[in-house]
């Protein structure tokens, strides 16, 4: 007899996904199936307004009124490594948490090993805290910006977006939020925020397909910016130089449309069920779940351990079974999904003293139940208790 | 009444794709729908089976041994990027053809307007055909690589690979080859050429969805190679550098899996039909078109004109009429889908001298048939008959 399967990795990818994503991608694929952007016949243009539609679509999501303003990319990393090579100057001094994934820290730490750039990353409490006095206090004349997460895939927490941009605007440094974890997942007005450039990827809490992502830039900012990817554009196809204008600056080739068709059609979901409730439902699962955890004992919980102060992910251990052990057990005996070990996220890891071992982490999406919750808790309770 | 639309802009991109590949998208939509090579449950590990069995269906395609040399990206452009950015110190020349893509051109470009690196581009025919002699004259000591389409997206004309290989080996010089068009439309067997990396895209004769695309790229020459992309790889989690071993080195942050699963039923799809097949039927559809266009009167046809010496892909000018109108009458009264203009190719047009206007393209897919082409010349007839 197959087991019910419990999936509670959405902080690595989305599951299940809208069926209308599917549909949107099969329309795609059965009736347009052109390249965006660069003929023009009827069809061809269908496949650009499609691109076009995902950045109207996500700057309403995120409150930017230019929808240029939005680049579109294959995945968060992808334009969390155009703005550190595109804005870092040799020379330059950044800003970053301790709490920080891997696809914020791996290209600031390969631009600081070619010499080019300076790295200071400011600590974090063991509650994956950020200390903004310590950030403050970091800030040099050669500080050019601060690279920091919206919310940390491990524990869940919120960063304080707001005093973090004070900060920035403070000293005239330059504020780049990796949104990964919190686009779709939290309500968002950037348009008169601090926030220069904020990174996001489709696949997560916006519920389309993998494949697909991109960052907000200010106009201002992507004029300071070097080019990254460089090649076809569709536009200005005269000149052998990479364009200068947004959004084209920052895209080359043919894009993902397959998967923009999807995420569009995931961005009209997010658009009706109100990101608003969806926080709200997020937010009780979580609730839920860290309560019930908090009554298991032998559990340790990591991060804020408050459901107002996280998004719907959190990491813990069990007293004398390791998180591979334990992830075993929850997929064998219980049908669970989680995800376990250092999530990418080694820095965090070291923060929360977890490291190298990591945690367990149960990530909520919006389409678990409390019932499915009360199971994983039930689960938890065993694999606790069968340990005594 | 709906006309029948005739498509020939598959140079573009392939349309339509084989029905399995959207049937291996929707299985992996509704029955895996997680990431690859991050956790380890058992529907992460399916997924990052699918990730592998891409390289390992590519590699085979490409014939090379070694699927772990083969890295996947989003598209050919990105892959043509890592290549120039990982690729070039500063100091190094570069030589290139009149005959490139802006994929090819504009990193380069780029690279060369930073005083980076110097570029050489050797001259081509008006029928797109390289000057061999010059190439190798254009090489000095400085001379690091060669960068070369394999075939034009233009005039369709397939480059001389292996003597371009074996001057790259007479001067030590390394060879990257643009294979954006020959991927899956000319049989290959890289492992023992001259070829160093071979860029490659998953939805042009590959058949496979946007999205997707990657390189092959020789062991030793990789640990030459600067990284470009860094963040999350799922591997060597503990540590905030991005790993150094392929294929990971230039891959980063979650991949396109449902557009690999598709990209993996279009390889199945291609080996089955074997490409020696599809390259035989196209080169006869593209024979069947060329004959037909050369009677036609008041046509200039573009490139070598011999369908032997080109991928199906034919440009040309009709006297007395812009590619721009003759596109719109093709569509609106002969219901025919074409690329008109540069075709991200300005280079390539200044050399056959159809610079700025540019050419009519029409390109051929496997499943086109010659009813279809046979629509077109007639399309082509009445419409110079009714410029006279």
């Amino acid at each position: 007899m197959q087991k019910k399967m419990i999936y509670f990795d959405n902080a690595a990818t989305s599951k299940p996904k809208p069926a209308e994503v599917l549909q949107a991608m099969q329309h795609y694929f059965e009736n347009i199936g052109t390249s965006p952007g660069r003929s023009g016949y009827n069809l061809a243009i269908t496949a650009g307004r499609i691109i076009m539609e995902s950045r109207e679509r996500i700057a309403e999501l995120l409150g930017v009124p230019d929808p240029l303003e939005i680049v579109l990319t294959k995945n968060v990393t992808e334009s969390l490594n155009i703005a550190t090579w595109g804005l870092l100057e040799p020379g330059d001094a950044v800003i970053t948490t301790a709490m920080e994934h891997n696809s914020v820290i791996r290209p600031l730490r390969e631009r600081e090993a070619r010499g080019e750039i300076s790295l200071s990353v400011v600590p974090c409490s063991p509650w994956g805290e950020l200390d903004l006095t310590a950030m403050e206090r970091a800030i040099t004349p050669q500080t050019k910006a601060i690279f920091v997460q919206h919310a940390s895939n491990v524990t869940g927490g919120i960063m304080p977006l707001e005093e973090i941009g004070a900060i920035a605007q403070r000293h005239d440094c330059l504020l780049v939020v990796d949104g990964a974890q919190s686009a779709g997942a939290l309500p968002l007005n950037l348009a008169n925020s601090a926030v220069d450039i904020f990174a996001f990827t489709g696949h997560k809490s916006l519920l389309g397909p993998q494949g697909t992502g991109g960052f907000y830039v200010k106009k201002d900012v992507a004029k300071q910016m070097k080019r990254f990817l460089c090649g076809g554009t569709g536009s200005r196809s005269e000149f052998e130089t990479h364009p200068e204008f947004l959004p084209d600056k920052f895209e080359a080739g043919t894009p993902n449309t397959i998967g923009f068709a999807g995420l569009n059609a995931a961005l009209k979901f997010l658009k009706n069920e109100g990101v608003t409730n969806i926080r709200a439902k997020e937010e009780e699962l979580t609730a839920f779940f860290l309560t019930g955890l908090k009554s298991i004992g032998g559990i340790k919980i990591y991060g804020p351990a408050d459901a107002k102060k996280v998004l719907p992910a959190v990491s813990f251990t069990i007293e004398g079974i390791s998180p591979a052990e334990a992830a075993e057990t929850l997929e064998e005996e219980f049908g669970i999904m989680t995800r376990v070990g250092l999530q990418c996220a080694p820095l965090a890891h070291r923060t929360i003293g977890t490291f190298p071992t990591g945690t367990i982490r149960f990530s909520f999406g919006y389409f678990n139940t409390q019932e499915e919750v009360q199971t994983g808790l039930l689960a938890l309770k065993k694999i606790t208790n069968s340990n005594r």
